[in-house]
């Protein structure tokens, strides 16, 4: 270990209860072998951190215990642990925020997103960053150029996201999606979609605002659905579920042709009610995306290049003060993406 | 054509509504440019024949004119048409009973099975093959070894339904399997796991007898799901679904471990509740079989190395005067597969 | 057919020997059942008929009766087949120059590419496009927007090329690659690979003007292989050849990574050497591309997207008077994309 | 650590120099965290421990120390370091030697037979079986059932070879493949393409009594190639090669029909001449395969059923004294595979 390592305590938002944040000094983290201590920069609200914080839980993850929340970060190394190139401290770094048990049959597959070991930020019992420093294992630590902001450094999470959502969508140039949705993660995966060569990103959302920005970041067409009938719309080659909401899912699902691919990334409801002959009948394929694998260098190669905007994406910006006003932010239609910087 | 064209009429079973069916004279029927004529020798009763006749529909597709039922067939080469060898006269075959139209885009993409202008024998207004004669383009007449029996050739078309269940539910040697519903597909389905190499297939059924014939032709276990939680079991790698029943579906979709294989064979409602985040969480794919691509091939092979059995599942076997008994014997327990020979 | 069928005969360039062109009076082609008849407006060169012209054969295929060469071509639909639709009279078309024979066990499996009764245009016996006016079936002529130059709307043949290399090279985002020979393929390559999202795109070639083209359609780097040992470089997730040149092909392959690929498009000797122990020691694929299947729908998206630019790649334009000296302008360097138009 | 652990020291077959074995008293090792220490019961001889002995050298693997040989093995665990269930110990195991990162690209790709940082037994300078314990991390040895013999479980490493073979060869029910070489690995493939369905299995080899073997063992078909030429017969699905001879390789290349799957296993030259023009113009796949991922469980399956034999092929068996008989064994044409049991 380093000389640079921060001792003493540090600030972080800890949420205590259902709707409940209070500021406390915590212990600043010890790097162990082959991890790295990260000073955080910028930290993205997602909805399972509203979820948390609205609900206490999402399915069987309940908060009992007083938990930090945040997993979309980014920010710089301030010290190693054993084992880590000492070079890498001052490194700028996008944090992946896994920590596999790199043993279980799913980890040895190339599948460490579903280990069932899996330690995840701000997943209870497991804190996450909306604090000063955490620490996670090296190579979950990717260097980001330093063309790239920080906000845009922490957004490749949800960017990671969308990657793999257009990856089990197989989307390639040519490729028609529809995305049900236009808040941050349809918004993102409408970019990811035009990323990946789509020719037609079909995106619906109940708010005019929403499907505006969805047009500016990537849709080809926008659609009320309480006007259009998507099921009657030219099939697509793939949907993307980004609402939760079982009307949209099983209408989606019916827009898709023969042999396509529907991905469900918006949380709801454990079990409803899917369109089964439409999919046995044409052979679609349905499945979720439950985190990633091996996505940052391709982020970082879509925001690099200019392919996919994050920065644009962010409309507020909060301190560690203010976090409940960060997860309360989703509220407000003109609302994208908030971000919480710890500094 | 050649000179052996048969000529005249023939006996036809119809059903002329919702279980009535008439013995009429019918023409033979003439084989078209790079079709043959097929006298035909044996043909299985399907689970979709008897949906027919029961019903007179399936989903969309209504029985409204008079139509021959019966699309799992074998039979001898009787003429053959312009393009084709006359030499093939003669010739013992199993018939692919699919004539997709080549040229659009799911045929070019090597998913004949889901052309949209598919004609498909027995799926109304197409006459199937309860008759003496019927035509099919030459490639999909698929020549049987002396070995096989015209029931087993018959039968390769529900085992067709098998492979492509095993290839979509990624099964090879060492996976896991569980099978819901031990009728003819599920039985088959069994068989059909063994030969791709599975290490443990669990078959459940309501009734006893039907549990006991799936042991027989490959099941490692079965379960009365009546008695036993199949949520609770060692988590498998794949579930088909033969039964189309909603509470079979789900149960069987929480058995699967992450990454898993879900094929849904059985019909049933249009639409119910799926476990929605148990498949996202565990990122499983779902999907159904609708008929098949290039099995006959691997079919016959499976038959004629002895992989697969398929004599000893025929347990009934009727004459064209008889179809309606033969359609009405999946009431009986005893009964697996029943057998129309025209002849 | 239509009453617009244009009668009479019309002016072909044919090949009737080794560099031997000649201009004669063909019959107009009549389009047959789902076949269509165009117009042609624009035609590539491509180095496959160079090949045919100077050495009178391409492995094989041997030219030895008199064959109109040219097969990337776009026109105008001047008169249609039995069974097409004739308000397709008028339509702008890129023409995908294959006829398959839509039966076989490849074109079942969706690879009629690789069918072995193709009829391929400029392909002995089969005529090509340095001509006024060809057939093809109707689904090969691909529609192309208002918006496509005729002789983008030509190139589009080249990109399927390019886009089945991607393909086969596993090309997604983040993907890094070395492409050898900076020739038309080489570049529409590198155009392809930036299309297709990858973040590093290595070319190289011996001649300095061809490097910099390369770097003005997509590379990111480009190397003089007498200067730059490519086996050195940080390894590549996949390398195309697009120079058929042994050497080329032999470093190429050592500077893949492990479990990479490697895709070979530039034609050469039948056997050379390859490294076996790279190859087999890090699990690395070694393919070729055969034409293509279902790019056209893509190639016209990333056209017409702005990702890809045909237009920019055309150096020289010939009336059919002057085909040989099209098929003669690849020794100029400052050539890259010659164009026909015989009109 | 368990009380259980055995102390002092152990017999070793030691390679000192090329053809030079010494027997000498090592320590027993001592397991680490999460290893387990395997009392060694039959370590299988194979190509590369006759290969290193006979060279001193695989390419740029160099044994220039004293090495311990031998990485087919079985045994019973003897003790358990930290972090392993003490249950362990008494355990009949099958080792699978590899002990990679875990951490690199490769590794979390699922791809950890790649990793960069293996450590892998006999492989300089990493000691392997000759010995009377080793260790090794708890998840690469895996239990095997009771029926099993200590033989079979030691062979479970080349039938690992064999299934990743068949998976790379894409051989599935009905396949075709020709296999070079009836050596271990080609006799072992035969059994393996029996096992995973292949429905024709030729196998060519020079010598008429291993042609017999290959016959016993799964092959449909055997033919020596002096007298037939592999290119004439009916093109083949997949083309294993167990040589590393060049004329066998080109052949057997030759020999694979449209978009067919090659996979070279046997050792050979580092660079030699392919059929590049055969397998651009069929798009055949040609690959490597180098050691195996989640080979294991299928394996115990495909020999605890009956499938593949592996008792069957052991020919010889040695003791510690005497691996040098073993190493030389393979001169003998009827020598299959030969065992060290070093207690």
């Amino acid at each position: 270990m380093t000389e640079t390592l921060p001792r003493g305590t540090m600030r972080a938002s800890v949420m205590t209860g259902v709707e409940t944040l209070r500021i406390e000094d915590r212990p600043v983290p010890t790097p162990g072998p082959r991890e790295v201590l990260v000073e955080v920069a910028a930290v993205g609200v997602c909805g399972s951190d509203v979820h948390y914080y609205r609900h206490g839980r999402i399915g069987d993850f309940v908060v009992d215990e007083p938990m930090i929340l945040g997993h979309e970060l980014s920010g710089r190394i301030a010290a190693v642990g054993e084992g880590v190139d000492p070079a890498r401290v001052g490194q700028r770094v996008a944090v992946e925020p896994q920590h596999p048990c790199r043993r279980c049959r799913q980890c040895k597959a190339g599948r460490y997103n579903l280990c069932p070991e899996m330690k995840f930020y701000a997943t209870p019992p497991v804190d996450g960053a909306f604090c000063r420093y955490v620490t996670i294992d090296d190579d979950m630590a990717h260097p980001v150029p330093d063309s790239m902001s920080d906000e845009a450094a922490a957004l490749l999470e949800p960017l990671s996201v969308a990657i793999t959502t257009m990856r089990k969508a197989h989307v390639v140039p040519g490729s028609s999606i529809l995305i049900a949705g236009a808040g941050p993660i349809g918004v993102i995966c409408a970019q990811a979609a035009r990323a990946f060569g789509a020719s037609r990103i079909v995106v619906t959302d109940l708010v005019a605002s929403r499907r505006e920005k969805a047009l500016q970041f990537g849709a080809t067409e926008v659609l009320d659905p309480t006007e259009v009938d998507v099921t009657g719309i030219e099939p697509v080659d793939a949907f993307v579920d980004a609402t939760g909401v079982p009307v949209a899912v099983s209408s989606g699902i019916k827009a898709v042709g023969p042999a396509g691919h529907v991905v469900l990334v918006g949380m709801g409801a454990d079990e409803y009610p899917l369109p089964v002959s439409h999919i046995a009948n044409l052979e679609i394929t349905v499945t979720g995306v439950f985190r990633y694998t091996d996505t940052w260098p391709a982020a970082i190669h879509l925001v690099a290049s200019g392919a996919v905007d994050l920065d644009g994406m962010v409309t507020g910006r909060y301190d560690l003060d203010h976090v409940a006003d960060a997860l309360e932010s989703d509220t407000d239609p003109a609302s994208l993406k908030s971000i919480v910087r710890p500094e």
